[in-house]
């Protein structure tokens, strides 16, 4: 005999309400596939969908940081890809697709402002393919996201990153 | 103008063909909306879906790891709650169940064992909701796995389990 919860569970069919996928600026690739389940998934059940993106500070040195003109136009370019997720969405065929643009730390962001403001049950993160890296890793922004937000995550994998048989997991741990 | 790769991005639809649950048989609670959530995909796409299970070997002191009948009766408890998770995969409607069970630490065994065997594209776990901890952690199977596995992980957390609006998630870092 099983324990008596799983004796007496029955299987229940579950699904999202509200889809958030964040976006990598820096990283097309991660963000492509991630970016295509949370279309596929949003569309599937005819649900909104929320594009996050946050302009990570940190990654402009002090000079470029005090430098307004600088950080006007990486903040244009931000905006404008933002932008162009958002067009494919809807081309795809999603209706209702929120924009939601941010700066600072991306993984506090997401968690502490977007997520309070546009509450989903699933957020789509890519793993960020670090190339040339020896073993396959996920980004600190999916590590930080997985570990702290309130609902469901899922860290999407490009089908063909797979580590290569000579990546011995054994020696890992 | 969007980075030239977002613009002439087209979203693919995309959807998993073989889906591996990983059970934590000492916690019911977060492994029942996970197996939910990989029993609805599995069922929705007819693809085949690994349950696997792991006995932990640290769980048991010394004294009864030595004893060959504490231990016998701990593989079949852990064997038959399997057994009952099968069933119950099978009466939601999912034809090809396949049942992976195994010893050691859980999240080594299923990244280095079990995912080159069922070779999924889709790994399921739940969160590991600690009653009484005052922030929701992610469990040390469900960040090994999400970490390692060579393929998307989906961390699945009970709806109900949020943090309360008095975890100030601000105080983390």
């Amino acid at each position: 005999m099983a324990q008596p919860e799983i004796e007496q569970f029955k299987v229940s069919t579950r699904h999202f309400n509200r889809i958030m996928i964040a976006i990598d600026d820096d990283d097309f690739i991660s963000s492509r596939f991630a970016f295509d389940y949370a279309c596929t998934v949003a569309k599937m059940y005819s649900v909104p969908l929320a594009i996050a993106s946050v302009m990570e500070t940190g990654d402009l040195n002090v000079f470029q940081s005090l430098d307004p003109e600088t950080l006007a136009a990486h903040r244009q370019d931000v905006a404008n890809d933002l932008n162009a997720y958002v067009e494919k969405a809807k081309a795809f065929g999603i209706l209702d697709v929120v924009p939601l643009i941010g700066e600072g730390k991306p993984g506090k962001v997401i968690v502490d402002e977007m997520v309070p403001q546009f509450k989903p049950d699933l957020i789509v993160v890519g793993s960020e393919t670090h190339k040339g890296a020896r073993h396959q890793t996920i980004g600190s922004v999916a590590a930080f996201v997985t570990r702290y937000a309130p609902c469901t995550v899922i860290v999407v994998r490009d089908p063909s990153s797979s580590p290569k048989p000579t990546d011995e997991p054994s020696a890992r741990q």
